[in-house]
């Protein structure tokens, strides 16, 4: 008898039929013998249509009542969920984050969980009922409504699952599992049986919208065994592991890409310590991210800069980079935002030279040229050019053996 | 400076340009000095949205998790209409029933409120804040979300003045003040600018819609001055007041009347202590409520007796009548579901002898018979035909002479 935390998206719960689906689901589990937790998100559309009427109120209302207003979407949910389950003759209590205590900060619109009272859940557990609790929301430490922000019933998820210490936390989704890459760019992609959680981390920030970054984190701190699966289908999923040296781990997991990106370079800065950090902080001050960031040493004393932002801030940065380049004397500002950023993933590439050189040939094979190179230990970025998107994917899906199982 | 408890219903905030024009008001009264807490419903229309949605689930949902869903519907408005204070530069926090541990009973559905920690809301009006509170919800001993039925947010406003001591609670509604009777039958009927908790009681158990008969019970325990008022209208609406010798009280403060009835009878049961228990009792077990009970002594030994019930309970009724008086070996059951009830209602007839000739002579006038008569200290109700409901209430309206100011 295992003790298992489930999360359903929106679109799981997207309508009452498919709430009854996840009901059935969960009552067969129940009838199993395993115990359950199931954190729900807000009815697909909910969300929006309670931001809509919120801005039909204030185009810029405070974050505080804003969370009070969507915490509602999460509340109809394990209502009804609840409902389902009881209508099937499965035991069930509903909670929101208020009443089982997912303690966060108070960063309205984006808090994060603190702690969890789950001795309210194991009461409730002990009795023979499945426990629905409103994911993406929590209560600060005077009362108010939070939200963790889109995504964070993943986190509510996880978190619970930690508190728990569940043997497994499962996420559903409308994939049935994390693949080498985009099926919809590589039809030959393949579900992973497993993935260590360091490669899921990798894949989930270059674009696997598969689950929330920020649950892959928390999982990863409280090692909590993550899955994830299909609500409509059957399957076993991807499991996410935390296996240090599995000497079976494939060279490389799968290939990641976002197409979101657009890239910045400031060209001809004296080569003096601190101008990076300079240009960095600007950007930051404006609420930027920066993703990628590469320097090289030019012959002069000079040098070049060039990093990468989401593409929405493309125009922004560009902006604030002109400005700071005259303060800096640099020669040049350009960017592009027709790039694209491809990235190879795996903890195999720890212990196997010639990965980089295997990526770059088979991408030059193909015509395709390098615009910006970047590595970690588990993984490497290039940027290319945005029309090279499937052609470099595919080649290196190809060149990679992703295809056939390891 | 005056501490003021408002509550707007459902139509005062169905939709976002009423919300807004709540705020307007709001604002305007927090300018011109005073306190205020504010306690709203669901926007109209919600309730039902989410009852549909339950019985699209579950059509015999737990009265648990119906309150968990229908609580979304203030949490709602709450946070719209803070977004609309903040707007317009009033500083205002949105708080649900659990947030300012409104406590209850753990009866879902129909909890009673029992009591209040209004210390978070005193916080907040220290600062120059508008309070805006959920109505019809609270939290049972164990943190379970509970709600008070339908119209409860009247209660909510009530408790709510009560736990702050307010200088008055002020029931925002479609009309503009409690009618001496209703103007769409009598034209001259004419807002009454107070009337006493006891007349307001019997006015509101009659039929006249506009307050909750518990909030009213309420506001009588603790003694909160309690106005009615438009949501839409300037004006000082109606004062609901507790002078008990008030030497200048009108005789007769409102006609009142209601279509909703239907009356039974049983001739000819033997006149035995216990037998209009026996009977009540059986009717009760149906959950089915008794208004009126008129009972005669006959001649022979034998008593009649007359009850009047919801119309739409008529045919429940007769059954179980016909059943028990077989029992009783009654003599005859017969029963009439085209009939009204008019009502006088008004302190001052404590200290009028000669008000009920005054009602049989100007009904008799018209020939309107009567079916029924019953009397409290301060009304006397007749059952009379349907037809004559109009005839009747304009023709005691004239006879009292309620269309002019005392």
């Amino acid at each position: 008898m295992a003790l298992i935390v489930q999360k359903y998206g929106g679109t799981s719960v997207g309508s009452p039929e498919r709430i009854n689906a996840v009901a059935e689901k969960v009552a067969r589990m129940r009838k199993n013998g395993d115990d359950l937790v199931v954190v729900v998100s807000a009815m697909s559309g909910e969300t929006d249509r309670l931001l809509k009427l919120a801005r039909s109120i204030n185009t810029d209302p405070s974050p505080r009542e804003l969370d009070v207003l969507l915490a509602t979407g999460e509340q109809t949910t394990i209502a009804l969920l609840a409902m389902a389950l009881e209508k099937i003759g499965c035991p069930a209590r509903s909670y929101t984050g208020h009443q089982v205590h997912i303690r966060t900060d108070n960063v309205y619109g984006k808090a994060r969980i603190l702690d969890i009272d789950e001795s309210r859940v194991r009461d409730d557990l002990n009795k023979g009922r499945v426990v629905v609790v409103a994911g993406f929301q929590g209560v600060d430490e005077d009362g108010n409504i939070t939200t963790l922000g889109r995504g964070g019933s993943d986190t509510t998820g996880v978190a619970m699952a930690a508190a728990l210490k569940a043997d497994e936390c499962q996420i559903y989704t409308d994939v049935d599992g994390v693949y080498t890459t985009d099926p919809r760019i590589v039809p030959e992609a393949r579900r992973l049986d497993r993935i260590t959680f360091e490669e899921m981390l990798e894949l989930a920030s270059l674009g696997s919208k598969v689950l929330q970054i920020r649950s892959v984190e928390f999982a990863g701190k409280y090692r909590v065994p993550l899955r994830v699966l299909s609500s409509f289908a059957e399957g076993p999923g991807t499991l996410i592991t935390y296996e240090e040296n599995n000497m079976e781990a494939p060279v490389i997991s799968g290939i990641a890409f976002n197409r979101d990106e657009a890239k910045l370079t400031v060209r001809g800065v004296p080569d003096k310590p601190g101008i990076a950090a300079h240009i960095l902080n600007e950007i930051g001050k404006a609420n930027i991210n920066v993703d990628m960031i590469v320097q090289n040493v030019g012959a002069d004393g000079t040098t070049d800069f060039t990093f990468t932002v989401h593409r929405g801030d493309y125009k922004k940065a560009l902006d604030i980079l002109k400005r700071v380049s005259l303060e800096l004397k640099a020669r040049e500002v350009s960017g592009d935002d027709k790039i694209v950023k491809i990235s190879v993933v795996g903890v195999g590439m720890r212990s196997h030279a010639g990965i980089a050189s295997q990526m770059f040939r088979t991408l030059a094979d193909e015509g395709i040229n390098i615009q910006m190179i970047s590595t970690s230990e588990i993984k490497i970025s290039v940027v290319v050019d945005e029309k090279y998107l499937e052609l470099g994917v595919r080649s290196l899906h190809k060149a990679f053996g992703l295809e056939q199982k390891p």
